[in-house]
């Protein structure tokens, strides 16, 4: 199967920042958008959940990507961290799905391996990679999109690999 | 203003097992409904969470709860239980706030506390409670079950103080 002429979303989950990105393959990834969706803590959660679950669906209507890679946590954060990353894990989840992407989950030391080389490389590497590997002229200034990006093309790598076997 | 006439949905999630009871308000509260949304780890997690987002919402649209109330996840338990309850709160969340139901949350202390009168009751004592206080003829077989109908309890005691004030 030919992996050319997809379009990935990836995401960085989180209640206050949720990063994305958009790439499409055509032979190398190219970079179509990315950015942040921002809550505020002054909301009510089911608010800015409700945000999150739109503005991913948004975004799949626009572009329409076959495939949402999304981060795992670190399961080391604090539970109080990890249950609201899950939250916003679980309205992203069902906005993906319910607009037919299919879903792939990946954690930080996958991510980390597929982009800079090895797992345990810093956050600046990474954001570094990204750009060279992407061919932009700047290291995108939200985090988030960075990571998301990171784990959109982690996914590239990883799906060309099992379809070249 | 008057609490009575008032109907509630109490939840006590998770991705495997999601308990749910309905109580409607009419002096005392009284039981209409309560049971448990099973899915099955052979299937995918965007299905899973699909199937939760779904059930709550038809709950939600046969009964017409105005308000939902659900438990709160203990912190200690260990990283990926806390994810995994996580994101089906998060969809459960969406469910009731899309449906007009407004979200309230409860820690297991404050459930055992108002169901039982302390808060390091055993799960057996909050269950019993629950059987007195809603006069059922049976503690109910699915655990998931009773603790949805306790944190519908806990709520409906911890409004009716507030609206007391």
């Amino acid at each position: 199967m030919n992996y050319e002429q997809r379009t990935i979303l990836g995401i960085d989950p989180g209640t206050a920042a949720t990063g994305y990105g958009i790439l499409t393959i055509e032979r190398d990834p190219q970079v179509i958008e990315y950015g942040c969706i921002h809550t505020s803590s002054n909301e009510e959660m089911p608010h800015r959940l409700k945000i999150i679950y739109q503005k991913i669906g948004d975004i799949i209507e626009k572009y329409h990507p076959q495939e949402a890679a999304i981060e795992q946590i670190y399961f080391s954060k604090n539970a109080k961290t990890v249950l609201s990353v899950g939250q916003a894990r679980g309205v992203i989840i069902l906005a993906a799905s319910s607009k037919g992407a299919k879903v792939f989950d990946y954690t930080p030391l996958q991510i980390k391996q597929a982009v800079v080389g090895y797992g345990w490389a810093k956050k600046h590497q990474v954001q570094h990679m990204v750009k060279d590997l992407l061919h932009l002229d700047h290291i995108p200034s939200s985090d988030d999109a960075a990571d998301a990006l990171a784990v959109a093309l982690c996914h590239y790598y990883s799906r060309r690999l099992k379809e070249e076997e």
